[in-house]
């Protein structure tokens, strides 16, 4: 049976989702369940590589399990007895036999987080805390620069062996949840490594004057990551949803 | 000079704001910096004496200071400097000299979040926690009998002097954040303790099948506290806003 889960976690304390020696991953924390419970080695596929200290409110992974002898609502339990309470499987369900977390994704919804006041909260740590002043009407004219199929190469923050650095960007907005507190939600058919937080990086050094707004096409056409702003931290980014042909839930897979 | 505080913490660890022999309290801890930097004591008085395990984004507070020797910003500094890091002076102002953070507050914003769904958070954890099914249109049912000016004597949770239960519910609503995450906004002239926990409280009933959503006149009409629900745990209840006939804040106070 190929097993789908929907996941949520606290990437705080983690070495992101896959498996390093470094320290403890989510993808190494599950696997090792599954693998337990079985007696055999089990991969997980997960939808997004996030790195170390990305959130998740929508993982999604799957895993095939030949044994037949649990279900995937007994898969949840176990896996929600056994992971520490920064990790949650949210739902489990059967997807088809072909089905695969990561390259039948159709698109991803990130959103990241931006804390700029005078003072770090006492209730939000999941943010990028920034008390320098920022102009978010700068930043919010570098947005639409980014929508659309283009080649950003320039926003691969690290080294990779992808085969094409052209991607789709259907969305880069930004909401000011409460006072100082700022959210941008990013919407695409995939990212590259560290392509989020390059991106939120760069239109904030529009916002903070070090770059001009109108400057991001030229950016991009650069096709060089030195022209592209700094990388923000893992802190402020969360990835919310994957989205697939059918199923939008492990509940419907 | 009358220096007024916004005030944002994670009651999680507090025993809530008034002082106590029993534990750290946010007002106990304020109070303590304050007169060891002043070698006298200091009172503080905050607009809303929130419960132990209760939160906010907004307290406000007032204190006098006659010795003429820090502004208001130094105020702040040194307090966020000295205080535990779940609790953050957002702002700081001088006050007229008869501004008082409780008396004079015309009306105050909670909200109340409840996650209805099989699996506990990994991410938020200022909730009530409730994986048993509710009906949540029967909850709604039940929130317009709230509103106006009544007396709620039936949703005093503990013992206390005040002189009446009369109060005014400017606005009890729900929203959904995100699938299983329900927030309740409450509005009014002030209430009385624990009020704001018993009346969520009586509507989750509502909604769990326990009592009629239309039943809720009668539970007013009883003044008696055993009439309505039960008193909902405080880990998810935030003071968000206290409102002054002025000032909208401690930088325009």
């Amino acid at each position: 049976m190929n097993v789908r889960l929907d996941i949520e976690y606290d990437g705080s304390e983690f070495h992101g989702w896959q498996r390093q020696l470094s320290g403890p991953t989510i993808q190494a924390l599950i696997e090792d369940i599954l693998s337990d419970v079985l007696n055999r080695k089990i991969f997980v596929y997960g939808a997004s590589r996030t790195d170390s200290g990305v959130h998740a409110r929508g993982q999604v992974a799957n895993f095939h399990d030949e044994s037949g002898r649990l279900s995937p609502t007994q898969w949840r339990s176990i896996l929600n007895y056994r992971l520490p309470r920064t990790i949650r499987i949210l739902d489990s369900g059967e997807a088809p036999a072909t089905f695969h977390a990561q390259k039948n994704a159709l698109a991803k919804c990130y959103e990241y987080r931006v804390l700029n006041r005078s003072y770090a909260s006492a209730l939000d740590r999941r943010v990028y805390f920034h008390p320098r002043p920022i102009d978010w009407n700068r930043v919010r004219r570098a947005l639409p620069y980014f929508i659309g199929k283009k080649d950003f190469q320039s926003f691969q923050g690290a080294k990779s062996t992808v085969l094409t650095t052209v991607r789709s960007v259907h969305r880069f907005d930004l909401e000011e949840e409460y006072p100082g507190l700022y959210c941008f939600k990013v919407e695409g058919s995939g990212f590259l490594k560290q392509m989020v937080r390059t991106m939120v990086g760069t239109v904030l050094e529009a916002g903070e004057g070090k770059r001009d707004p109108d400057s991001i096409p030229e950016v991009l056409a650069a096709l060089n990551r030195r022209s592209a702003g700094r990388t923000v931290p893992a802190s402020g980014l969360c990835l919310m949803r994957v989205y697939y042909e059918n199923a939008s839930s492990a509940a419907t897979a």
